[in-house]
């Protein structure tokens, strides 16, 4: 029954040579790798005012402005800069990879880990922000916004679960539904204004605070959230069809033009409007000012909806890709590495899911408290990935490398200094938990590489002692020690199956008291047999230490270098409540037993017929 | 470390021989058998008052005295049936082996489940009881009572794994502290009424109802509960120290007069003072007009308390005993037959607690909710034990078998009325709950009963065919397949195991494509082996299904009755989270391969050294 819940929530299995299908071209990649990006114009804005308004007031709405101009400057160089790194890292990989190959290990998994951090955080903030649009046009809805906020983390990973090419043909649509939303609203917000439409006063209680430093850069963080995102096309050129290097600059270039011009836009069109952000979200407000409560206002609550949901998307492709080479390379566990039934990563797609629905439990589905914590992870991938880049062009020298070496470093620098000044203004709100929790991470990625290392250490066979290894060899003796509760058809069954596979044999009974002890003798001593029993006598009800016991005593003569098979039967049966109604033992035993390494557990399996087959058959 | 806790908390594993000292005499055996017995006092009298006042008002008190009189008759009959039963069942069992042995096995299996389901619901209301106690003398916990009741139920479950002596010890003490509390409040009770006091008027209202049959019936259900416990002493005869006929009738009699005077004094004490029960429990409020705020009457509420949540541990008592006894039979799942290292039966206690805390949980620890379900259970055993002991008078037909039968007859038959009066009158709320539970148990009992016999019959080889057997039988022939995933020391080491167990071996590879499947068949063709390798291609990332498919395939010249072993590899790692860096694929395919009758696991461990000590000796 779960394996028919399981096919109908993710789809029949994929064989390998599905692959090549489930890629994408221009049309599909640019809505599946920049949800992400594009959809945070829906906040970024936002989070910008909520910052300043409460500071300086009305003062606010010109300052955003300046603020956008400052990122939008920031989204040219970046978008310079991977363009470089599209084109000499066809492999994909991103951030990860450049710095590893450039700057050393200890570099690329510390890109590795900031991006993975962002990634979660990426699905939090975007589904929580989602919902947020939703329930401020629909209140009812907003005592349910984490339950709803869980639920869409939910569905984003059976959708993903499924498999790449079906979720950009689910995921890519609202992207363009969303452009096409908010080309619009920006078309008919200026018309209406140049037609003379005087907006209401806006009603902005403020502390009349200066304009700081510290206030601008505080603003300028929570802008910098808008530039999430970017990255996922460089990390994702293997997704793309062949030409993919030339596909994936082309959605890069194409994906910056449109952010340019809807977080500009918007940001102008906040200045005119001025509608002071806090109990609902900005965008949908001022949907409300400039189409009024009609049709254009829902097109524009929905479709931001679902975008901020399918943003999160963009991390459900680079996460598990991203964890996937880090797993191919033995630096998180190597469940990760394998593909599901769908030839998607399913581990990975799992635990994006369960620590970013966490996240948004934790957080209570807030943006405001999520977006302390986020783009400073991204921005010290960018940083890492530009100085990379950086190096790479200064080692190497190729044609042109001075101008292309300059754009990376100075986008290295400007990230930078947006990782500092991030972390300052962001601190006390939550950048301190990501600023411990990427050294810890990169602390465990090594230990993990370290156990790795030390696995394949003990267990390679160089080539060339490959041929010196004799299997036939006479170092191992085998003996078996058959434990035997009761003499019944199963331990008969073992006794006969240990004589096809040693000489020596043992059979072996643990009694508590005198009397059972004595007739499992007299019964064992009818048997046609050569193979001793053992009885022992315990006083607690248990096997495993009076076999460890026996097997170490001198009357047990065993050579060191031997293998000891114990063999244990293990019912199966033909209903599952049945397992209740036998003692799990097994399971306990051969876990103790395992933990010698001379003793080999032999399961042998022991098929009950049905009760009323042998009721009828007795 | 949990090994430490357990350690702690449970105490060091006893002896089997240490059995007889964990057996009670009189001095001990009384307040820990009769703990349930004599604590319902606490609440009986409430539960009648809580039915009749909102009817009928003051006339409340006065009928009070009538329906107590009534079940004071009952008690008197119960006790002298049961001094039978427990003369005629010296090693214990109660109703379930009374009415199993003279009634047949249904009548004695639904005694078990009736008297399972009393079990479980005594803790679940004695705790909640003695839990609104200490909540009516101190308000301020009356938040927690959830809470605080389901941590008494982890205290009791701790304290009986212990073992029965110590928990006589423990839980002892505090049954005589409660009768001292009770008989001095009675005589200050009285003293004082006699000495002029005049309590103050009570403030009842009513809604001045007639007084009807089916309201009495309702007030007797109510009060029924008082003589839940009563069966406990005949239950554990097998407790007591020899002789163990003679302790226990002796405890049984001293039980019946305690409850009389107690249950009967404080009917008649409440009829004096006219406490309305209701927010309050009726005790805590008397001992206030009596004794005021102080010492006496936080020393009542206090062994108030103690008393009721350790009458939960006259079901601790029983339970375990009789889920032991059942599943010795075949009855119920046979872990419950099993003592701990402490010689209790663990998992019954566990049980026992398991499903007691989440009725706590359910009913939100309220007495009147929970006593709808109560009581049934009991009276039906109640009814079955004494009607498997008329049957057995009337065939036996003993010394006075006729008055002695006549004992139990009327006994019976007044428990049978109080059942159809019960199940009737407390139907709605909650009798029903019980009415379907005990015959859905009872079925279930049966049918795993049916379950264990069809395994028995195929396992059992009768004594006269054990001399037929021939172990050294060549009808098995030993196989090997040892599944590979690369050529390391860990599949050379399974593979020299393979040569001592078995001449005809094979390895196994699955390769997910023609290069990685080349490489695998280089590196081997290099090892001394005569062991042919067997490459399969496989687009699914799967072992079990190439390989089952292989040993179905003409291919592999497997012929029916031969036994194949595949040999498994197992780390076992130095740090428990290494666990998590490897892939637990070999339970999975073990679970699959069990399924086939004629495959044996054979799980070869492989111990993986420390990190660190690897590194420095690479």
């Amino acid at each position: 029954m779960l394996k028919n819940l399981k096919r109908v929530l993710i789809g029949r299995p994929l064989k390998n040579e599905a692959m090549g299908k489930e890629q994408f071209g221009i049309i599909w990649g640019l809505p599946i790798l920049a949800s992400d990006a594009i959809s945070s114009v829906a906040y970024a804005g936002q989070e910008i005012l909520l910052v300043l308004v409460p500071a300086i007031g009305l003062l606010a709405f010109k300052q955003l402005t300046f603020i956008s101009a400052a990122i939008i400057g920031l989204l040219i160089l970046l978008t310079l800069s991977y363009r470089q790194t599209i084109e000499n890292y066809p492999n994909g990989g991103g951030a990860y990879i450049v710095a590893k190959e450039n700057l050393g290990i200890i570099a690329g998994v510390t890109a590795g880990a900031a991006l993975s951090v962002d990634y979660i955080l990426t699905v939090a903030v975007s589904v929580s922000s989602g919902v947020e649009q939703i329930t401020s046009a629909f209140l009812p809805l907003r005592p349910y916004t984490v339950i709803i906020s869980v639920a869409m983390v939910a569905l984003l990973m059976v959708g993903n679960l499924r498999g790449t090419r079906e979720s950009s043909r689910i995921f890519g649509i609202p992207t363009y539904a969303f452009i096409v939303a908010i080309l619009s609203m920006l078309v008919v917000g200026f018309m209406k204004y140049k037609g003379g439409y005087v907006p209401p006063a806006p009603t902005v209680k403020s502390l009349g605070e200066p304009i700081t430093m510290i206030l601008l850069l505080k603003a300028f963080s929570n802008g910098c959230t808008a530039l999430t995102g970017v990255e996922a096309v460089s990390n994702a050129v293997p997704n793309f069809k062949e030409p993919s290097t030339k596909h994936a600059r082309t959605v890069l270039l194409l994906l910056s033009v449109i952010i340019l011009v809807l977080f500009g836009g918007i940001s102008l069109l906040a200045n005119i409007y001025r509608v002071e952000p806090g109990k609902e979200a900005m965008l949908i407000m001022m949907a409300e000012q400039i189409f009024g409560r009609g049709f254009m206002f829902y097109y524009i609550t929905v479709t931001t909806f679902v975008i901020l949901i399918m943003a999160a998307n963009t991390a459900y492709s680079g996460f598990p890709l991203l964890v996937a080479v880090m797993a191919r390379e033995g630096y998180v566990p190597r469940q990760l590495r394998m593909r599901g039934d769908r030839l998607s990563y399913s581990n990975g797609i799992v635990l994006l899911s369960t620590v970013s629905a966490l996240l948004i439990v934790a957080f209570n589905a807030n943006v405001s408290s999520l977006i302390g914590l986020y783009a400073i992870g991204v921005f010290i991938s960018f940083t890492l990935s530009q100085t990379g880049m950086l190096k790479k062009w200064i080692r190497d020298r190729g044609k042109h490398w001075f101008p292309k070496a300059l754009v990376n470093g100075v986008g290295g620098l400007a990230t930078a200094i947006a990782v500092v000044i991030i972390a300052f203004t962001k601190f006390e709100e939550g950048a301190w938990l990501v600023v411990i929790l990427i050294p810890l991470l990169v602390y465990l990625m090594l230990k993990v590489k370290k156990h790795y290392m030390s696995v394949r250490n003990q267990l390679r066979i160089p080539p060339e002692e490959l041929d010196k290894i004799e299997i036939e060899s006479d170092r191992y003796t085998n003996r078996v020690i058959v434990p035997i509760e009761s003499i019944n058809k199963s331990s008969v069954r073992a006794l006969r199956f240990a004589k096809t596979i040693a000489e020596n044999i043992v059979a072996f009974s643990v009694a508590t008291d005198e009397e059972s002890g004595k007739e499992i003798k007299e019964r064992y001593s009818k048997l046609k047999t050569d193979i001793p029993l053992i009885v022992k006598y315990s006083p607690f009800r248990k096997v495993v230490e009076p076999l460890l016991k026996f097997i170490e005593s001198a009357e047990y003569d065993y050579k060191k270098g031997d293998m000891i098979t114990v063999i244990l039967p293990q019912f199966t049966v033909s209903r599952w409540w049945h397992n209740l109604l036998h003692n799990q033992t097994r399971i306990f035993l051969e876990r103790e037993l395992l933990k010698h390494k001379h003793i080999v557990v032999a399961v042998m399996p022991l098929r009950l017929k049905d009760d009323k087959a042998t009721e009828s058959g007795r």
